[in-house]
């Protein structure tokens, strides 16, 4: 059923509801917001999603993992018909700003409000979800609700799970009143769009408007202990040493040579290092740190591992010093659906916005949805490429923007245009 | 004045005396002994010390600073002759070893005990030397009594000293009585010789008895803080960081190339290193670390300074962090006496003691006393290098044959051999 009006964007009420949203469960003082999965707060945040989907007059289900869905009907959708789903979370951080996860489930929002605004019945269900604890800041592990969804844990297992205060998550899901009683997956998406800020900098970087998000990187993390032997500094000659703290600094400058060979794909960082005793005139007997390493490439980022890993052996040998390694994180790269992702490109190119094909550096809920249906990512650029901070920006008019593509994507998809 | 019967050490005798200084301010516990400077706990080592010089009828002087002198006077000192000095310090570290410093001065005691026994009254006196604080545990700097005998310091500052329990260095020497009247200085030696334990792993390394102490290194320290930015090392591309984790790690590096290009000399340590916010997946906002920097010769510390600054300014610019140092400590290197030197080589060759020439990588009252007369020290063997600890170890035999090489050095000084 189409309408010769096409729908338009409102673009004051996505901003202003990202805005109102940003506001619940504020710190007034550092301006940071935290609506932690399932605590009151991020319940005040679901009451008013589900309040806006209430007054589009959505059909809203909640599922037995709590994720929200707010369905725009169509005509002949007797609830067989696979919709075309946009999505991500409302829970964030500790401290968080306001467009992480958001700004996905609200553009989505304001895709379905164009229709109404437009008087339009589309040709095939579009779906809005909000995916419960996706930061798993509580409760481990992050991308639950999505991960759930895709048939990638049971809801049992799920619910079962105890949180860092000690509380069950069923227990609170309840408690909140999201423990609905849709089976996660019964609805399975067409496809599957998430529009995102890019918490990287590379869009501002390169001055560009529109990331075409076509894969999600692989994610190794592992902790690395180095023991060597606590000696006076002063004494002990060079050939002698067990330094640990050298050890540690080899390692993290081969890193960085494993991370330059690969031509930029791989990323290595060492974030966490700590010495002990810890003292000017003591060389390290003990050093530990974090290894942190991503490829959008499975093979690369085993040649990665394996690099590192032979490094390792070798430096121990020559050094003298023992060292042990402990897997802490480990998902292999997921590829985002190539026709869905070209169609993203299509539009940018049709609105005339800078795009570029990327790779995201972080997990999102549609690397699990991918799991089962075509799903790909837009991305908009992150001033500073800051994130999990109250200091995350976007400019308005990017948000629009990319809300603006994210409508032309779904509006092709439907072929209404 | 000789007699027939050559002066013997009396081993069992300086055993004793060492396990004995080592009982005083003992934690049966964990086995280390605490008795840092001007304490009740050193204060009790000092009384012991005194009774043993008073046994052997020593002439024991205290000067203002509370260094201890206890004289073998020679028939001809009117208090005027240069005395032969042995000497070391008897104050520790908190949970020390009983060997450094407190060898020296109970292996000076044994030579003295050796005349005594034999009955000879030397043609030059000999002194035996105990320095105040040379650990610089409560009262800074270090090495603070032989500081101010060799006129490096005045002894009204040192006595102004507060330390860091808040106490006036001058009170405290006052209320344990070692508030003496000499005038520091007042005695200059003819020579000064210093026993003490290498604290280091050359000696043991190479199965190595004797170490011909010729000089002393010189010690560079510095703090260098890097600032660079914090960013998710999910989606920061390489060549857009400002990872001041990978700037520290490249430092370390950079050192162990600094020291294996000096061929040995020089001696490079990151000991503390501390990231900022030291989290697994987000880039290091800040490093802190501490260089410490030794060589024996002066032009090839500054040189590795020099290295090390020139290669700061260098990654600071590729890098695009800000790099700052802060010096800590600097001190020029010391060069002993090449002829004292070549006299205790001569007695290790005289006794069949393997030996060889060496730096000391610690500092040592000998370098202070070496800015006023000829010097040198002797080291033995530390079993695996460990020091200021209570498995701080020398074999016996090996504690009794450097003091027999101090008696032989001694011996033939004074002409008596």
């Amino acid at each position: 059923m189409h309408s010769s009006v096409a729908p338009r964007l409102n673009g004051a009420v996505l901003l202003e509801q990202i805005r109102a949203l940003g506001d619940i469960g504020i710190d007034p003082v550092n301006g940071g917001r935290t609506r932690i999965a399932l605590t009151d707060a991020e319940k005040a945040g679901r009451d008013q999603l589900v309040a806006w989907m209430q007054e589009l007059n959505l059909d809203v289900r909640v599922d037995r993992i709590g994720n929200i869905f707010g369905t725009l009907r169509s005509a002949i959708d007797q609830g067989d018909q696979a919709p075309l789903m946009m999505g991500s979370h409302i829970d964030t951080v500790t401290n968080a700003g306001a467009l992480d996860g958001c700004y996905g489930v609200l553009a989505g929002l304001a895709v379905l409000r164009a229709f109404r605004d437009a008087g339009i019945q589309p040709a095939r269900s579009i779906t809005v979800g909000a995916f419960t604890n996706e930061e798993g800041v509580r409760y481990q592990p992050d991308m639950m609700g999505s991960l759930v969804y895709a048939g990638g844990l049971s809801v049992e297992e799920a619910l079962e799970t105890v949180g860092t205060d000690g509380s069950r998550l069923g227990d609170e899901l309840q408690r909140i009143g999201y423990a609905g009683d849709l089976e996660p997956g019964a609805v399975i998406p067409h496809v599957y769009l998430e529009l995102h800020i890019e918490q990287g900098p590379i869009l501002e970087a390169e001055n560009t408007l529109i990331g075409v998000v076509e894969n999600l990187q692989g994610i190794s993390w592992q902790k690395v202990v180095v023991q060597g032997n606590a000696n006076h500094a002063g004494t002990t000659p060079t050939h002698l040493r067990h330094d640990a703290g050298y050890v540690a600094g080899a390692v993290v400058s081969k890193l960085r040579e494993i991370a330059r060979d690969s031509g930029g794909t791989t990323l290595a960082t060492v974030g966490c290092m700590n010495l002990e005793p810890n003292v000017i005139n003591v060389i390290a007997r003990k050093a530990t740190f974090t290894v942190d390493l991503r490829d959008p490439d499975e093979g690369r980022l085993q040649a990665a591992e394996s690099s590192l890993s032979q490094f390792l052996t070798e430096i121990a040998q020559e050094e003298g010093v023992k060292i042990s390694t402990e897997p802490l994180v480990r998902f292999q790269p997921v590829s985002f659906d190539k026709v869905l992702a070209g169609e993203i490109e299509t539009s940018a190119k049709r609105l005339g916005f800078s795009y570029r094909r990327m790779t995201s550096g972080a997990g999102h809920d549609a690397q699990m949805v991918a799991r089962i249906a075509p799903a790909a990512m837009i991305f908009v650029p992150s001033r500073g490429g800051i994130s999990h901070n109250p200091r995350e920006h976007t400019d308005e008019d990017h948000l629009l923007k990319g809300a603006e593509v994210l409508l032309d994507v779904v509006v092709r998809q439907l072929g209404l245009l």
